[in-house]
């Protein structure tokens, strides 16, 4: 077998085998071949896709290039959730809680964030003493005692995709919805998850721009899931404007905080709320979405889920204080308020440009050591639909950089304006798609 | 500017501009943009095509990443020729000193060859002393005062396409017409001729297996040569059998004799003479096509075509007496005939089949180190649309190799036999495009 006939065959259109794909994912993971002709067959799969059988081989192919992590020794079905990444996306903070209340184990796994969007790890280590450097025995029994724990992936997952990811960056070959769900499904695979919710991303702050784009890769990522055995659901969820009013990481739990007390915002609160309804119907606690969903309101009414995440933040070592004290949350020292410049209604927010603002205040990372600061961010004020005057705050900047005018100035571009309030759907779940 | 950037552009289908090609170019030559991030952009280009402009401009950074050779001390208009490469073409031996017999000066550079296709001066150097190492001074001394002279390519021509091309030749990138098109042009920018002809091969033996093909690939490359401004012609002439009857070394000097004295074969002699009086017009010794082909019938007819042949084996130093008899060239010590298996017509030849069964008998390369055997090689004595009975001698092997069954099996199986004479349009040279 020789890769230039593999590259060859893919340039044709043609379907590679079970065996040519191990070759070639086997043999660039120990550098046997180059990237060169990586990066030639990775262009290739752009132009010419990938069938399904092949994308569910390319997935099994990279989790068998590292570890899996062995979670048979928790109890029930653990169901895990991903969001292919967005802007002010706290939900997995809210999830987590409120899934485990349900008696269903949320075993996650979660990294840090690069670019416009952040982390679910850089959030929570906001909260003093918060720790994700579990090992793996106390991982397990975390999640057999709580039904929850959170870990930093240290384990040498699916070194393939880290390999190949990392080449695709550099050669135009990231937006390729074969790559990105074989990518994706084969972390959460090797993860060790028996069920999957994930959460696709779809508008102006997402990786999918268009609804389309965003079904097709839902759609392969549910095929990838469901020819493996695992039951995975995917939505469609809205990203076309930062997703509740907090960006950044300190100012992210405590609007975590307000969605589990029950005052959260709406858009923030459904999306929320629907991951985790399907996932508690994944794991068996819950005969169907509309049960999983009251459910959920109930716990959030009663109390528990606040009390919940007291104990998720305790048993990981955090100051679960923070939850009736949010001021005790890293503080930034200069807030300063973007004035609309016009009057009108707000027609929409780029979420792109919000979370490059966010990472410009020091809120997310520019290269992959940067130190972040955990006080940095923005608070959305005004949404998509709502009313300014000119002078109104439309947003408000938290940061401890002295210096944050191309910042502001990038928040204040973000937001665009109109004479008529814009048609608003209302809809932050588009579609569902199992 | 981003290589990453400019990558994705391409892939989208956009045009790159000047400044974004050189940039490529220029820092892919030195190094500074890596391997991984070129064969990406090829294989882009290779779905997305290049135009018109786009495809000049690569040419012209080709050009300007090495020398160029001055032939400005040459007197008259320098024409060029080339070849996509075929199997049995031993055209430049023979329109060398036809176009020069006119008058016309002809400064050739020529390379070596790989796989199977021979090169030029693998070809000339079958002849005792002949050789292609010429200081630059005695070239263009040669030319001026025989109007003819050869050397092997020395200078650092173009070193942006070799590095380019040894990376699509392992990326399954070479079948690209813009770049195939950009490599041939630069080379021969490069090498100073002030007009080119090329012969663009058609058929199973050539690169371009279809007519449609060749046409789009010779017509970029006349578009190129007058973007530049200078008189480009293309030829598409057959390759779908072996060009003339001799393929090898030794051999194909001795029917390049045959043609020059008038008793070649009429296949051989057609694309030689079409080829050689295009070279003749755009030199400017003759005022159209039909003139400079019966002025070049004259030569061969007159001896003068046969007795410059001598001067130009005489002037490179070699022995000029195989002219006159040709057994003194190299001659094997086998010589095994392939018969026929089964009466019928010869429906087809595998020219491609043929050059590999040549190069495993010693007459070709299979990496760019191994030596040549300039006796070994093979005669083609039944060609397409001649009548076999069973048990005919349908080709001949030539070869110092007691082991050559492979090579005999090969030459046997590129054989089609048909119980219907094919029906042949006897059409050599398909199309001449200007």
């Amino acid at each position: 077998m020789r890769m230039v006939d593999l590259i060859n065959k893919k340039k044709q259109g043609r379907e590679l085998t079970p065996a040519e794909i191990n070759f070639i994912i086997g043999r660039y993971t120990v550098g046997e071949i180059p990237d060169y002709q990586m990066s030639a067959l990775l262009m290739a799969i752009y132009f010419k896709g990938m069938g399904k059988e092949e994308i569910t081989n390319l997935t099994l192919a990279y989790i068998n290039s590292g570890d899996q992590v062995d979670l048979s020794g928790i109890k029930g079905i653990k169901v895990d959730k991903h969001s292919t990444g967005g802007v002010g996306d706290k939900v997995s903070l809210i999830v987590i809680p409120l899934v485990a209340s349900l008696g269903v184990p949320v075993a996650k796994m979660s990294g840090r964030g690069l670019g416009h969007t952040g982390g679910t790890i850089d959030k929570l280590e906001a909260i003093a003493g918060f720790k994700t450097s579990l090992t793996m025995e106390e991982f397990l029994q975390h999640v057999n005692s709580y039904k929850m724990a959170l870990v930093g992936q240290t384990a040498n997952l699916t070194p393939a995709d880290k390999k190949i990811y990392a080449l695709r960056d550099v050669t135009a070959t990231v937006d390729s919805v074969p790559l990105i769900a074989a990518s994706v499904m084969s972390k959460k695979l090797a993860s060790g998850a028996d069920a999957i919710v994930l959460d696709v991303k779809v508008g102006s702050g997402a990786f999918m721009k268009s609804l389309d784009e965003a079904k097709e890769l839902a759609q392969t990522m549910v095929d990838i899931g469901n020819s493996l055995k695992r039951k995975t659901v995917a939505l469609l969820t809205d990203m076309s404007q930062p997703l509740g009013h907090e960006v950044g990481n300190a100012n992210e739990v405590r609007e975590a905080i307000e969605v589990l007390q029950g005052r959260g915002a709406k858009d923030l609160t459904t999306v929320a709320l629907t991951i985790a309804a399907y996932m508690a119907v994944l794991g068996g606690a819950c005969p169907n979405f509309e049960k999983a969903y009251k459910e959920l309101e109930k716990l959030i009414n009663s109390g528990s889920a606040i009390d919940k995440f007291k104990q998720f933040i305790e048993i990981q070592g955090g100051q679960s204080e923070i939850v009736d004290h949010p001021d005790r949350l890293p503080q930034a020292k200069y807030h300063v308020a973007v004035q609309a410049a016009q009057a009108g209604y707000v027609t929409a927010i780029d979420a792109e440009a919000i979370g490059l603002a966010a990472m410009l205040l020091g809120a997310g990372r520019k290269k992959k050591d940067d130190l972040i600061d955990f006080a940095a961010g923005l608070t959305i004020v005004k949404k998509v639909g709502d009313r300014v005057d000119a002078g109104d705050t439309i947003c408000l900047l938290h940061t401890n950089l002295a210096e944050h005018r191309e910042a502001k100035n990038i928040a204040a571009s973000a937001y665009s304006f109109g004479g008529d309030q814009p048609n608003s759907t209302g809809q932050y779940v588009y579609e569902v798609i199992q």
